[in-house]
């Protein structure tokens, strides 16, 4: 029982800190909330940003509906309990990503400025990045790859964002993107030009 | 709109594959799932090989139950439905730092074949690597660190692995470790040179 007792104090001395992750990745982490209507183009901005980066040699992840809602959140629907279940799960990964060192970027529409909220106070000072993808109503629906807004439109579906379901908009986001008038490189590297000017991609 | 759909296919080209990812990090990425017994030493071992790798350049997390049921796992119980998903949702969060390209350390009892085996199918060949820490009930109970067994033998808490609820050897894992008669720096060892002699740790 000693011997085991003086390996549990070496435990102590084994655990790899948020710091050391740091350290070896030679740059800070955080979460990019990337946040606004379907069809904004969150997830198109979060990629390239997510290319861009990756390029300089800054480890990043991106967690959006691919590969959230088939896998951790499959088990979730559309209600309002589940929309909120979804955003604080994503939330909680999203801060497991960032204890790991990396720059998470996450790509959902989460409407509910509460729920937004609730994954900026789990997470640390600066380490929350709330990215307001701002395009209007008019130019998402003008797009819509995916005939959403045009089922929505017919009541075909139920809840949707910005047709029979607020968007509420961040009141204090730490950026905020002009996606009706800008093209996406354009917006990815004003993303990227914010992390470097704070600096995010030094240790 | 022919601007943007020429944007949608630049974004193909932009997603960051898992490849890419490997490449940058200089080394391959797979879940390491230790389980076993409370106080058999999974978590210690864990950490300690998390250390080792970490100090070799190689990118790693560990979850537990301190980042993991005080974050993501929080609004579940130890029912056995809770029990399940608990394991689900590990499996699969696991599975997106995989895809980051890390290598992730998991340190959970997860006592029932069935919900590890879930775990395996969600991930690729290779890497779902099973280490069982093998320490015998008497082993375990006389170490007892946080007098769960004490609790459990005297009926103070229901459904405890080992007592009064059973634990599933895995049948197949990738690595057995004799924690009744080894020390964790030399179990640890033994894990390192599995992932050295299985190429997991060049790219």
């Amino acid at each position: 029982m000693t011997e085991q007792k003086a390996t549990n104090v070496t435990w102590h001395d084994h655990t790899v800190s948020k710091e050391d992750r740091l350290k070896l990745n030679g740059h800070k982490s955080a979460v990019l909330w990337f946040t606004g209507l379907s069809a904004c183009g969150k997830s198109t901005v979060a990629n390239t940003v997510d290319h861009i980066l990756h390029e300089k040699g800054i480890h990043t992840f991106v967690l959006d509906g691919d590969n959230v809602r088939m896998g951790l959140n499959k088990n979730l629907g559309f209600s309002a309990e589940d929309r909120t279940e979804n955003i604080r799960r994503i939330g909680e990964v999203a801060k497991l990503f960032c204890d790991a060192g990396l720059f998470v970027l996450t790509a959902f529409i989460s409407p509910y400025r509460v729920d937004r909220d609730r994954v900026r106070e789990i997470l640390g000072e600066g380490e929350f990045i709330e990215v307001f993808v701002n395009a209007s109503l008019e130019t998402c629906e003008a797009r819509d790859p995916k005939g959403l807004y045009k089922k929505a439109r017919a009541g075909e579906i139920k809840g949707f964002t910005g047709i029979d379901d607020p968007y509420e908009e961040p009141e204090n986001p730490e950026l905020t993107l002009d996606a009706d008038n800008k093209g996406i490189d354009e917006l990815a590297e004003e993303v990227v030009a914010y992390l470097d000017s704070n600096g995010y991609l030094s240790a």
